[in-house]
């Protein structure tokens, strides 16, 4: 009976049929009990994959993941919590700049964040570059750090919706990954786990990003909002560029380093604006500021007066971390190889690829291949120039990092491939698209 | 690497791609060596469903389920061996008359049977309430028998396409069974490894069918065709009505009895007219006529000289059966109880649901409920109206035999809701509509 109950579940959805919140429920309950075995699971996901689910349905599956696992209470927490979530891509440090700026302006952030997958980086082991920073604090500890300094930066533990960690193992080996309600409901059971009042999202698109069209990341965007709003989450979306890396550096200690540049008032003009709009959305989310562009000056404010990295220093400090590095970055163990890679001719950087350029990373040492693998925190490129600049024939347009020499001939190839190099000044891609609310109008007026 | 091949054969059925042989080869060979685990099977499974598989496809699967096990060489047992197989119905024991039939008529006839599955009846279920009667010979046996008698009828056994039965149990509890290249990969293995030269198709169609449309059908079919003839088989598909039930009585001993009526050269039009054309045209592929036509000549004049009832007679002895009740078939031990059903009102039968009538057969204990229930073998149905008949109220139309007291009233009330009296006579629904062949034409000029 109850094993046919499953199979009309995914019968139902198989022929394009909407399932009810209990029929949801009963599924990702019966499967979080191990009653319903993985090979029914992986049907299922593959009938929803190929019909969809409605908002309605994508909000279910939310809410059964979510409770699949413990959910933060942050409620004695004074303050609206904020987080904001990216949908990941190459040289995207702005959580390591956000957070902190963020938190100085008296927003409590509290991140739980993920680690590099494939060409894009992640939160947790550029953090870990960091000597000694402990990203695996437990959720009390959790608590105790963000209640004293509005800031917590941890990993993902096994605690926060299980259900949703083991179908996105099932649904990385049944090729049903790329699938919009599937990503959202992944992403949003997460995040409403760590206990946030709002969040904001940096839905990336272009040849870097995970949605390569923009048009999928506004479908992935929508969904992600829709469903944040429906547990009655504060959610602002937005669509930026990912057809070349952000900011200059890729690599975990590397990208460490660029953010310590932003908050010490430096760092590249596209990440700044990046960051600034997000943290900006974030401080007016969390009542700090009157609106976005008030939210975006106290955020540059922040930086200017040191507050920020002060912030940084000082949660570095309380999650074990040392701030030496923080304060001299340029004495940071160098990787054991450098190498450059020249134009091969005059002209302008029309086009790169960003995520060749993130598997150059990878190459290096800077992501993994396999689960197995170590990450080399010093691996990494810098980029010396990006679309749109001039470009002289063996002008250097890449910088690498390595421990691994035997690596160089091969990278040095792919990030060759990875710059397109053209006779005429090309249009810079646009950097922040789109804006998405749940009624679809701006956040500020 | 492996896996990551299997999720990229996967990736491409989802994403509507074609695959090579190879690429079906490699699934379903690391299926059958477990190094392909169920959850990606069935995932596998679910996107062929809902995104289909083109004649190429169909037949290398099924080209890789037959070649999972045993496909046996009948080349040393001289003539055209030539098989029936029906997608299964209700009333439906045309295989019971037409396998003696055509092997009296001298095509030899290597039939191996399903059992009852839900609503359907199932030819070694049957061939079992003959008492003493073995289904299961060894593939050895199976090929000396054959040998001798033209004839042998035995169930499926370990070594036939053991990578489909893995794959159908799957199907059952994944949603993926209603698919038309599955469900003809399916047929086609099993059928491909008895070993035959020709195979004549009887795709049912209709209330009590596994395909409810003649359209859906007329597409197994065509399927069932193309896969039969791509492996150098003639293969040739009939569409038939499964409107109502094939015939007057169902349950097991009842439809050897009605076989038997029909061998003895009586038993009802319907019956006659199905089985009649499906054993002419094996006679006719078998070479042992110039056309279907001749074909059906030889099969009534088999019926009408004996040789077919002697046939049935030496091949029931052979697997150890008894000849008792085929000579005197009233006195196989009754069931413990009958009722009849009566007509509510007066007018004619307009329609019958076959499904529920088999259904009906399933309480009264003709067919399983669960794999691990028993057949009663004297259980069952007989029809006194047909779909056209003139009844008067309080004039039975059904009659039922079971060993289950207790089920009289709740299928009493079945078999009333499964029969629909009205006022005016219907058309009766036709009986044979299709011919399926490679080219489209008719088998014969």
């Amino acid at each position: 009976m109850k094993s046919q109950n499953i199979v009309s579940l995914i019968r139902k959805k198989r022929d394009r049929g909407t399932l009810t919140p209990d029929e949801i429920r009963y599924l990702i309950q019966q499967y979080s009990k191990d009653a319903v075995p993985d090979y029914q699971m992986s049907a299922f996901l593959m009938a929803v994959f190929l019909n969809g689910l409605n908002d309605d349905e994508a909000a279910a599956l939310t809410r059964e993941m979510l409770h699949s696992g413990t959910v933060l209470d942050l409620s004695d927490i004074p303050g609206t919590k904020v987080d904001k979530h990216s949908t990941g891509g190459v040289g995207d440090k702005t959580s390591l700049i956000l957070a902190p700026i963020v938190a100085a302006c008296g927003v409590p952030v509290p991140m739980i964040s993920g680690r590099g997958l494939g060409h894009s980086g992640g939160t947790l082991d550029k953090l870990e570059s960091i000597p000694g920073f402990n990203v695996n604090l437990d959720l009390k500890r959790y608590v105790e750090v963000l209640k004293k300094h509005k800031l917590v930066l941890i990993g993902q533990t096994e605690e926060i919706a299980p259900a949703d960690k083991r179908m996105y193992a099932l649904r990385d080996v049944t090729a049903t990954v790329e699938s919009i309600p599937l990503i959202a409901g992944s992403i949003m059971s997460k995040k409403l786990a760590e206990g946030i009042d709002a969040l904001v999202l940096d839905v990336k698109f272009g040849n870097g990003a995970f949605m390569k069209t923009r048009e999928d990341a506004l479908r992935l965007a929508q969904r992600l909002v829709s469903i944040g709003e429906e547990f009655g989450k504060r959610t602002i979306g937005y669509l930026t560029s990912m057809e070349q890396p952000l900011g200059n550096m890729i690599g975990n200690w590397l990208e460490v380093y660029e953010s310590i540049e932003c908050l010490n008032g430096g760092g590249p003009e596209d990440l700044l604006e990046v960051t600034h709009l997000l943290s900006g959305t974030m401080i007016w989310l969390g009542g700090e500021a009157g609106s976005v562009e008030e939210g975006i000056e106290r955020s540059k404010t922040a930086v200017a007066d040191g507050s920020a990295m002060q912030k940084l220093r000082d949660i570095v400090l309380e999650q074990d971390g040392s701030t030496e590095f923080l304060d001299r970055p340029d004495d940071y163990p160098p990787a054991s190889h450098s190498f450059d890679v020249a134009a091969a001719s005059d002209g302008y950087v029309t086009a790169m690829d960003a995520y060749a350029i993130g598997m150059a990373g990878v190459e290096l040492g800077a992501g993994r291949k396999s689960k197995e693998d170590t990450i080399d925190p010093a691996a990494g490129i810098i980029l010396r120039k990006k679309i749109g600049d001039k470009v002289q024939q063996g002008e250097t347009i890449v910088r690498c990092f390595t421990n691994k020499e035997e690596q160089a001939d091969s990278v040095r190839q792919m990030l060759q491939d990875a710059v397109t190099i053209g006779s005429s000044r090309p249009e810079i891609p646009a950097l922040i698209t789109d804006t998405v609310t749940r009624d679809g109008a701006k956040p500020w007026s």
